[in-house]
């Protein structure tokens, strides 16, 4: 085992849906990782049909997926982001008012301790206190890890103004636009790595309503492979005067066009996710996207990202992918910058050579 | 029992969630009324579940209904709208193309034989083919109630010209917008009893999905009373400027506004139909009301008619209501043009007088 393989923290982006667990090594290197089930639902619902404080379910969740690493490496931190701060997760963390400098220390993290004695330190959120209020837990970190890896080192060569403003604009010459593809994807504009203004489309939850629960479900056949024809379909019409009327009016098509032939059953799914993305990129899109014509970052999962970067280019919008993992490296950069781990400042310094009481952790493995 | 009671004819708008059965009287008075839960979908699960043809389960459904009706005046003319002739109704009906003049008699109804040997005669729909194809089945008879009540009799003052088109430009005179509203809301443009153009939004479903499956669902609460501030609140914010980004980009300010206590977990529900209305009124309705600020027939039921009303005079649009059951007027004058029912010319006339084998029903009184 090499020095790389030293452990030096556990985090865990732990959502609505899904909790991954990190274990990361120097630099924030993911030396493993583990997923489960238990999102914050799944959490509060075993909780609601066992009768137990939902804080116990959690902290039975942590030791399934992060126990054996803890073992192997006492006393490492262990550093938290998602909809486990939320007031349905473990402990209710903060929310950072925007302009925000993600690099910089914020509200001092939340901190909940387990019967064993492990404290897990949880990111605070950001809240956008606009006509039309806007919060993200989870996504923060994802944002600076995907701008850590692309700007360089965060609060490093970026000495970013914070502004604000809703509406596209005056811009910086240093700002950009990122986007989130999920369940609730966010479009976020930054300076460095100062965020100064962001909002959601349910985008991917309608997806889910319309393709499991709606009148389209029933006639939607499942295909295994995506159908790029029907998706691209859907996005020109969403972004085109076609789709003047929005996803209220343009879902029934997915109907009417199976009806006439036009559509087989198994270009439903398809084509609605290209009908949903395309007025995701016509309505918040279109007024974000002005003067950014070749500016986006992209940081969602390999699928989404395929998905969002096929729509932006069917508009001329071309699009830099953010490296895969980004909220075990913004975690990596919170944990830092709150002093939660030491990084050596010169790498092969004394900090990398002497093993710490993590050193013995053979879970880099795993 | 008065001459009005005689019973003429029995007529059902049997669509995808329910059944309403009307026994109709001379002029297509309404002298009874039964509904049921057995929409066609119910009655396709029924089907599969107890190993029966699904036509076997519609005349089960229609005897429960109907069958009483039918043994006190046998003979009488059954005439049926809506999803009952969709290919998962009883029998497929055919499709009108537009533009129909739904007062003359278009194709020939499709008819279904019971066991017990009732004619029961299915109105065709209407199809437009344009760039999102789009269907109807069961309004265009509401369509032609509610029209007939509001011209005159279809077929009378109006001497329409055929004309088709999608995008608001040259208009008619006499050419006016109908808004049906419902699960799926229609819009259709009319010159007389003429139907030149329609187009469909989900809003009702997408407000199911919304309040009864999403993320959003967890956090409201049922009320009893509408809530008129936190609706209009709403239709406001997807009507104005703030809305820009679309319903997928508004609908999770329904969250964000109960995390920041702008709005009561009571007025969610209200408050998610305001936005759902308003990006209706917004998206199709900002094109097809263009030139129409004083012109607009609300054809729904009670509840929505209020709905639609207060949001489209939020725009400063005011609305004619249509006379409440217009499917069952639009069946009847069907019914007449098809030469299923013979309308006396002259009321008081010998029609009118002498009692045909249907004028021993006494079910007027149910």
């Amino acid at each position: 085992m090499t020095d790389r393989a030293r452990t030096r923290a556990v985090a865990l982006d732990w959502g609505t849906t899904r909790c991954r667990a990190y274990l990361l090594g120097d630099e924030g290197a993911v030396l493993a990782e583990r997923q489960s089930a238990s999102g914050i639902m799944a959490v509060s619902a075993r909780a609601v049909a066992e009768g137990t404080p939902s804080a116990e379910v959690f902290e039975q969740v942590f030791d399934e997926l992060c126990g054996e690493w803890l073992a192997a490496a006492p006393g490492i931190p262990v550093i938290a982001c998602g909809m486990v701060g939320s007031n349905r997760g473990w402990a209710e963390a903060a929310y950072r008012t925007i302009p925000a400098d993600l690099s910089s220390p914020g509200p001092a993290l939340t901190q909940v301790r387990t019967s064993a004695g492990v404290v897990v330190s949880i990111v605070p959120g950001l809240i956008s206190e606009t006509a039309l209020p806007d919060v993200m837990r989870g996504e923060e970190s994802q944002l600076l890890g995907a701008l850590a890896r692309t700007h360089g080192a965060p609060g490093g060569t970026h000495d970013a103004p914070a502004r604000t403003h809703d509406a596209p604009g005056g811009r910086d010459a240093d700002e950009r636009i990122v986007i989130l593809p999920g369940t609730h994807s966010k479009w976020a504009r930054v300076v460095g790595t100062t965020v100064t203004a962001f909002t959601t489309c349910m985008t991917g939850e309608l997806y889910a309503l319309l393709m499991n629960d709606s009148t389209l479900a029933l006639l939607a056949v499942r295909a295994d492979v995506p159908d790029w024809e029907a998706f691209e379909r859907g996005v020109e019409i969403a972004t085109s005067a076609t789709g003047y009327g929005g996803i209220l009016n343009t879902a029934f098509s997915a109907r009417t066009m199976v009806l006439t032939g036009v559509l087989a059953p198994e270009q439903v799914g398809d084509y609605v996710s290209g009908l949903l993305i395309g007025h995701e990129l016509a309505g918040v899109g279109a007024s974000w996207l002005a003067g950014y014509p070749n500016d986006v970052l992209l940081c969602g999962s390999a699928q989404l990202n395929d998905r969002y970067r096929r729509a932006l280019e069917l508009q001329g919008v071309t699009v830099t992918l953010a490296a895969p993992r980004p909220a075990a490296a913004g975690m990596w950069h919170v944990a830092v910058a709150a002093g939660l781990i030491r990084e050596p400042a010169v790498v092969g310094g004394a900090e990398r050579a002497a093993p710490g009481p993590e050193g013995s952790g053979r879970d880099g493995s795993i």
